[in-house]
């Protein structure tokens, strides 16, 4: 094993120990330590960053590439800021779920703990370091971050100012560490680090996500992409139809809740999709459709297969007519990340019907997807959105990061 | 990929819908039915057994896998039994654990829903076969099951009755599943067949349990392996200690909740140990102690650092001394498997030290370990014994098959 990865993983092991003992006040105070120092060091931080970006510009990466790489003084505060507001959520460490007496007088309590040791694989972006270890440490666990080759420096000056905090808050030196050894070995050894690693969340596009949920031994929460869908009924209010989908597809078009295909039921679809095409085109969005929902929308292009099975993350929109529910549903098996879904109806059988046989982390009726958030679910800070089904679902905020385990009270009870 | 297990997975994947789906009615009837048929065609599975008993014999298996091997008329009615016992435990699919409604009006509730597919690989114990299908069925997965070659005619014959009872009652045919091509690159295949299994649980010794976790790369839920101990304070009330680890070590020596290591605070060592020890003894435990001990337990022998680590599964114990219960800690978490931890004690800052620092399934106050099961929690039957903090941890029943997701209830809510 590679030196860094075997030294990181038993400091870390170590630490996750004593943060999972930790008590909220202290994990509080180090996040705002965090928080005061990336912002009083923000200099050092934007000199780091300055090479990636100069880098970066040298190999032509594209311009929203640049701008995710990108930081700036406005940036470090609203990373800081992010902290700050960690300090607010409550800590699920400790928490006793449910307790139970049995018949044989035992007590038997389900407490949360933190998962220990979490291992985060991430692109460049620079502020996922931030948000990621602010969360880790808030629900107990160390941390080891693995991020992108074109975000180092300013990875390992960010790492080096928190870690340095939480060591002087009280809190112990491997908590939070990154691997600097960008190399592809040392990724592919940390997959299979189960020795030290209790979890790995990758953050990242489909391509990451791929490699990492193919080739990792230790266990994995996949997180992140959403090919989501909008589906039209025939019956729907087609004025809450459309509002939906313009927000569900252009709100924020580059993120995994975005809407990518609008399924539309044939009744409707003649009505509907002129109106409706018009106001997205409009709006700059690139429709592609089915033969059919092609001539309804002046301007539209014509749909591939692979339109379909897409996360556009763009202003592209797939778009489809279908029979019926049925169709739609056996379109969205097919082609759903089981992300977000959503459907448009005023038909009771037809919304219990989709919410039921929809396999997705959130299932809309009559709402936008762009919902699916932990801010918006009311959980606050996010890790990421899982879209497997093990473990956690949906928006994974601090009590997503905790397992449990079982505190039993007895008297002396042996079993008969 | 092998033919068998693209066909299966198929399968399972759509069994998987339309099972995800079924009432409990129905799925209680398919379990009474598997039950009846079990018991009807008893004779017929008795036979396919006897084969593989008798090419086990001539393998000169131990006693011990011979005994776990059988099935007798008896045997075939513990299992009908058992399913009917599933009938009378809680549907947890489509509980909707919690709901709320967010600021926009949105309403928002948790709702439990099945895995999906499960896979199930497991050695040469045939009762496994329709516990393991009986427990998925109710929770509404699909099973797909790899046993030992070893008693591979006892599992076709009983995977073609119970899978035949579930289609008569109206379920899916690809409901459950028996891979019969026990050849280890199929299994090899099984472990990276994230396509069609949504998680899988190997059930057998330390070695199986090892293998599966460091080679599979569809998500796994470690099971079973308990290195138990009991620690025994200076303070504790020295009776119910010698109840406590009795009872830990004695009631059932081959599960992977009883003892397999005494650590005991020195002070008390000189009082406590000779009595233990005698009527350990007197019950056919061999002990092995560290260097005190030994001298403490007249016939014990000396332990070696791997007594230490090993589940013994058998009626031996280790035995040692401790400074305090920090060394008790220290030794635990080396050792540990994060099964199933004691402390006796009637100290309450110590008892709640060890409750908190110990990192475990259970962790025990004045109780022996042998309560960490379904059953004795109130769970009913269980799949398994978690000792992983992914998912589900300790006695995994009906509720630990399942997921979760959010089905979200608007009115036209977009954001803002």
């Amino acid at each position: 094993m590679i030196l860094e990865l075997r030294e990181k993983g038993l400091l870390a092991k170590e630490a996750a120990y004593h943060l999972g003992l930790a008590d909220t006040t202290l994990k509080d105070k180090a996040l705002i330590k965090m928080a005061d120092d990336l912002e009083a060091r923000c200099g050092e931080i934007l000199v780091a960053n300055a090479l990636d970006m100069q880098a970066a510009k040298e190999k032509d990466f594209s311009k929203a590439f640049l701008d995710r790489l990108l930081l700036t003084e406005n940036r470090v505060k609203d990373m800081s800021e992010g902290l700050r507001a960690i300090t607010k959520l409550s800590d699920p460490v400790g928490e006793v779920e449910s307790m139970w007496t049995t018949t044989h007088g035992l007590q038997i309590g389900k407490m949360r703990v933190p998962l220990g040791v979490i291992g985060i694989i991430y692109e460049a972006r620079p502020n996922v370091t931030v948000d990621a270890a602010g969360l880790c440490l808030k629900s107990g666990n160390a941390v080891i971050l693995r991020g992108s080759s074109d975000a180092i420096n300013s990875n390992i000056k960010i790492t080096e100012i928190i870690s340095k905090s939480v060591e002087t808050a009280g809190l112990p030196k491997g908590s939070i560490q990154l691997i600097e050894d960008t190399s592809r070995e040392v990724a592919n050894q940390m997959l299979k680090l189960n020795e030290y690693l209790d979890v790995l969340i990758p953050r990242g596009g489909a391509g990451l996500i791929k490699t990492v949920v193919e080739n990792a031994t230790v266990p994995v929460i996949e997180t992140g992409v959403g090919n989501c869908h909008v589906y039209v009924e025939c019956d729907a209010d087609l004025d809450m139809a459309e509002k939906i989908i313009i927000n569900a597809k252009t709100h924020r078009p580059g993120v995994c809740n975005a809407a990518e295909t609008l399924l539309v039921h044939k009744d409707i679809a003649e009505k509907f999709l002129p109106i409706v095409g018009e106001k997205l085109r409009a709006l700059g969005v690139e429709m592609r459709c089915c033969s059919v929902a092609q001539q309804l929308i002046p301007g539209s292009q014509g749909a591939c297969e692979e339109d379909f099975a897409e996360e556009f993350l763009d202003l592209i929109l797939a778009v489809k007519i279908v029979e019926d529910i049925n169709e739609a549903l056996v379109h969205i098996r097919k082609y759903g990340t089981k992300h977000s879904e959503a459907i448009v109806t005023n038909d009771y059988k037809k919304a219990r019907l989709f919410q039921r046989a929809v396999d997705a982390a959130a299932v809309y009726v009559n709402a936008s997807t762009r919902f699916t958030d932990g801010f918006q679910f009311g959980y606050g800070a996010e890790i990421g959105i899982s879209t497997q089904k093990l473990h956690a679902r949906g928006p994974m905020g601090l009590k997503e990061l905790t397992s449990y385990k079982y505190v039993i009270f007895g008297d002396g009870q042996i079993r008969a």
